[in-house]
């Protein structure tokens, strides 16, 4: 399945999720990362992140696609990370 | 059409752009806004961002989806924004 992962950490954690994001996912922005990844995966990452994040300050969220995926992703301004569409 | 917002803006200028974002769309955590907009609307928020951003240093993805909407969000530590799902 894709996803769209986005995560607000506070600064004392938030470089401990970047590096763990960017093992299972693609950097598209700041504090954004999609791609594809398995249902096993999917479930490791989370795992790894709840060690991570304090859950009372911290907040990320998934976007999980089964079936279909953004018909576009337009940028506008300075393009960061992945540019070319998972589809 | 359904859309998920994601930005990574100077702090000189982030405060312009929620509150641009606001009046079209859902906060949903830290510079991540979702929710259904018409075809004309959309083109009118980015024209406001366009005049908002500098192009060479913020950057707004904008993510749309004409069918299908995200099959899940899954929120891992604080709830912030928005919780139900719009589809």
């Amino acid at each position: 399945m894709k996803v769209i992962l986005v995560y607000d950490i506070n600064e004392k954690r938030v470089t401990k999720v970047l590096k763990t994001c960017r093992k299972y996912l693609n950097w598209v922005q700041n504090s954004v990362f999609e791609g594809e990844i398995s249902e096993a995966k999917l479930v490791k990452l989370k795992m790894e992140l709840k060690k991570i994040i304090h859950e009372d300050e911290d907040s990320v969220i998934i976007y999980t696609f089964r079936s279909a995926w953004y018909t576009n992703r337009e940028t506008i301004g300075v393009k960061k990370g992945v540019q070319e569409l998972i589809i």
